[in-house]
């Protein structure tokens, strides 16, 4: 059994703010060319995506340089649902790494904040605390979730203080440099979560993109029937 | 076992005649915004990548269109090395569909030209006949190769002598119209092919481009170790 966890890739498809405009367009055609192409612009974390240590970490690794069975997962579900807007969610949202199967080296954090893509509330995620962003990596695992990222997004109105309505500190990715600089994971954008089962593969090979900080992907779980 | 059979994607890389350049520039930075981000444009056909059944038949079904699962294949390889340039490839060189295992859904075809990619010599790739297209047609298995495709591709000279050296029309896109109508599944420009087992499972999943005719891939090949 499989299923599409991506979002589609479009012309002035909701993005990162800041982020590049996508576009889709068509280059060659059926009439004049015989076959049909287009021509795709995009950020490399539009839409559904992985991102590469070198993204928030100078001197982490490119995205080409990541070994690409790194990110065929066996991923675990995480309900984080209900969630307030910027809620913080904490350590002990998470399995202790101790309950946690070895095998397992993505939590997919259900947030239930798939639902607002393409409005601004999109924006006021649920973000990891750092002790959470710590319980991954003392587990060893990435993270997977259905927002824009583990760390707090500007808010649509440009009001920092909202970004520290939990008292944490609102400037940089801390939740990002946790995971990346031990090399683990973080798939940002996901849909599609409900009604998985608790266990999965989920592959999210990204492009080989030379020296990319991270790269949209085709996320798709995999279980086997029952 | 993981290995990728993917090109890397970066700017000025070789693309099909007609085809848009590549570009993957940077966008945010490390020193301007506390993170890096880049941006690609790119052809829909660029480097490793399938094909949608539209881009070659206008009323085929578009990329997002086809089932996620299609993509994750039970592939044969088959070593149709050595070859001429623009050699036709005969059904005799394909295993015969009755002696082929019916879980295989991809026959990737390992013509050697992979070598020549980013010279004048990589267009000159070998070509499947109508007569071999038609045999995995009837063997139901899609095509992946280590060339620009399964037709021949222009030459670098724009002799179209050279395209007909076979004795065969030199126009249009038989191989691709004959997998493509019975959404038999293309994978173009793999790399990697040395030494890989007679099976593997291969993933090719495109991204979710919205109509799209075709997708850029991170082609990923897993096998059991001995």
């Amino acid at each position: 059994m499989f299923r599409n966890l991506s979002r589609p890739i479009e012309t002035g498809m909701p993005t990162y703010p800041g982020d590049p405009d996508v576009t889709l367009a068509p280059d060659a055609t059926h009439e004049d060319d015989g076959y049909a192409t287009g021509e795709l612009r995009t950020g490399t974390h539009a839409g559904t995506h992985v991102d590469a240590p070198r993204h928030t970490l100078p001197e982490g690794e490119a995205i080409d340089e990541c070994g690409v069975g790194s990110f065929a997962f066996d991923a675990r579900l995480v309900d984080c649902r209900p969630a307030e807007p910027r809620e913080p969610i904490a350590p002990e949202a998470l399995p202790e790494p101790t309950a946690l199967d070895p095998e397992v080296d993505l939590l997919v954090l259900r947030t239930g904040w798939a639902s607002h893509w393409g409005t601004d509330r999109y924006r006021d995620h649920p973000h990891l605390t750092a002790a959470a962003a710590e319980r991954c990596r003392e587990a060893g695992v990435g993270v997977g979730l259905d927002a824009f990222g583990p760390d707090p997004t500007p808010s649509a109105g440009g009001d920092a203080e909202s970004l520290a309505s939990d008292g944490e500190e609102p400037d940089g990715t801390p939740a990002h440099d946790a995971l990346l600089s031990d090399s683990l994971p973080i798939v940002e954008n996901l849909c599609g979560l409900d009604d998985l089962p608790a266990r999965f593969r989920l592959y999210a090979f990204p492009l080989r993109l030379r020296e990319g900080d991270g790269s949209p992907v085709r996320a798709v779980a995999e279980w086997a029937e029952e």
